[in-house]
């Protein structure tokens, strides 16, 4: 089968018509009207099969992450989803796969009302590159460098459980074990965009950035950005009762700091809208946690409820703790 | 090296500053400001190595070539190309092959002065996805689905030269023989993205297609959008020096009908505009050639200036020919 006929098949049938899409896939490029006092957000990513995820894993659940973490992106801009692009690389043509992929996909697309407005299907080694393009208001935006000494730092939802779940699979060879919990394999392959988070943040947070790559990693990037540094505080680290129940303390905390793929948002900010942000949070779809401080003093301090220090971050991406 | 230092190491020093890029590479998402009064044409391509280049082809050649075709894209659009993001996926981290890419990649980037907004940097078999963004006035656009009944028929440049390059690298096990001649060569890892001649032909054109897949193919594309037929001679197909020296006659008009790579642009035009478009061409950087003309009947039909016959491609899009 085509290119063609392949794009046609599985990627036209699901065609939504968004207003701004003028002209969407079938010509040498799309044509798309970003709305009035708006600027365009645009964010790229690829996962490939044996790097970013196991070689049997379920289609759905890739054709799902593809997009879930490119959307989280966007909702650590503060920014409303709108196109999608997919550069599709196949090895094989697999129609049963492809309708998988699609069933994850397009749970996406139609959750955040997007379009897919280009593709590009290949033939090689699996891999997925999504690229996602959203709308911001002229001059307000959830950047990494905006973090100011004396902020407030927060994360949304639980941290490690994805990094939890990632070790449960790795250690039955990939495959999706029946022992492990459905929810928090879902954490896994089934990450929440926390876009209306993200958007609602945009009035009163002074810097942002997705929980891709782990706590201490990711702040690491706000904090060299912003160039100040944070203290937080470990029993402060909101953790699952999953995580608890299935991990040591100490091993969840590490979880919590360290691994990826929770695709949480950490934001920080002024003390003045502490009152703002509870009113807020009060229709997000998941809890916030206050876990630290913007600190003048550089690099990541990370200590116990009692004062005591765990580690400290040397350039605020390399961690080691206890 | 990690991701994060690649980045740095190769992209960011070649940081260009274009006024409409608010947030370049470094946060989330890049934030860009589309023009007043114009739209956003965007296209997404994948170059994978084995697929669309040769194991060894020199990483400038890869380089090049990755964003000449999303170039090319536009260019069939009428469009001013602007921003780009690139996703690389690496075998290896190879820092002598990653600086000759960013030379071939960024020949184009400051040719055409453009701005790599985003990034992705995975590790993977080799592949390189190119998304390229550019600007449209509000209603104006090259598109597939305009030619009229009666519309002139054009090429730009010369058809072939790129498919029989393919064939003596081919013949030559993928290395580049240093008895081909350079110019042939050039015609197949550094095509000329018609950029400048797109643009021109915004207020006259009725279509417009970049032709990747071969003439056939590809003005088989327009016909299937615009619901009409064509006729061509190939008497009048434009055909090199290198190319008429190299082969047969009729080997050279099935590699200008059928072989892919030569990134000219196959457009139509209302005979009134026959004189403008001379007007205009006269600034072009390449020769343009009246090739035939769009017909109410279905299909593409191939003759000889004399009338007779060559062959009759089915739907337009598969060809066979004499």
């Amino acid at each position: 089968m085509k290119e063609f006929d392949l794009i046609e098949n599985y990627f036209s049938k699901y065609a939504s018509k968004r207003k701004d899409v003028l002209l969407g896939i079938g010509d040498d490029c799309a044509l798309l009207k970003v709305p009035e006092h708006q600027v365009l957000a645009v964010t790229i990513d690829t996962l490939v099969e044996g790097v970013h995820f196991f070689n049997n894993t379920p289609a759905e659940f890739i054709g799902y992450k593809a997009l879930a973490v490119s959307l989280s992106d966007l909702a650590a801009m503060g920014a409303k989803p709108a196109w999608v692009t997919l550069a599709l690389t196949l090895s094989q043509v697999d129609e049963s796969w492809l309708e998988n992929f699609c069933k994850g996909f397009y749970a996406l697309i139609e959750r955040f009302s997007l379009q897919l407005v280009g593709g590009n299907i290949s033939s090689g080694a699996l891999s997925i590159t999504t690229q996602l393009h959203g709308f911001l208001p002229e001059g307000k935006a959830l950047r990494r460098d905006g973090a100011k000494i004396g902020d407030l730092i927060y994360v949304t939802g639980c941290l490690g459980d994805a990094g939890l779940a990632l070790q449960l699979v790795k250690r039955a060879g990939g495959k999706i074990n029946h022992n492990t919990p459905v929810d928090l394999l879902q954490r896994l392959y089934h990450p929440q965009p926390r876009i209306k988070e993200g958007m609602s943040l945009l009035e009163i947070a002074n810097s942002a950035i997705d929980i891709s790559d782990g706590l201490a990693a990711d702040l690491g990037h706000i904090l060299e950005r912003s160039k100040v540094g944070a203290m937080i505080c470990v029993d402060e680290l909101p953790l699952s009762l999953w995580l608890r129940q299935k991990t040591s303390l100490s091993e969840a905390i590490n979880l919590a700091l360290s691994a990826g793929d929770d695709y949480e948002l950490c934001f920080t900010i002024d003390p003045k809208f502490r009152a703002n942000l509870e009113e807020i949070a009060a229709n997000f779809e998941c809890k916030i946690t206050e876990i630290g401080i913007i600190t003048r003093e550089l690099g990541l301090k990370i200590k116990h409820k009692n004062g005591q220090v765990c580690g400290l971050v040397g350039k605020g991406y390399e961690h080691v703790w206890c």
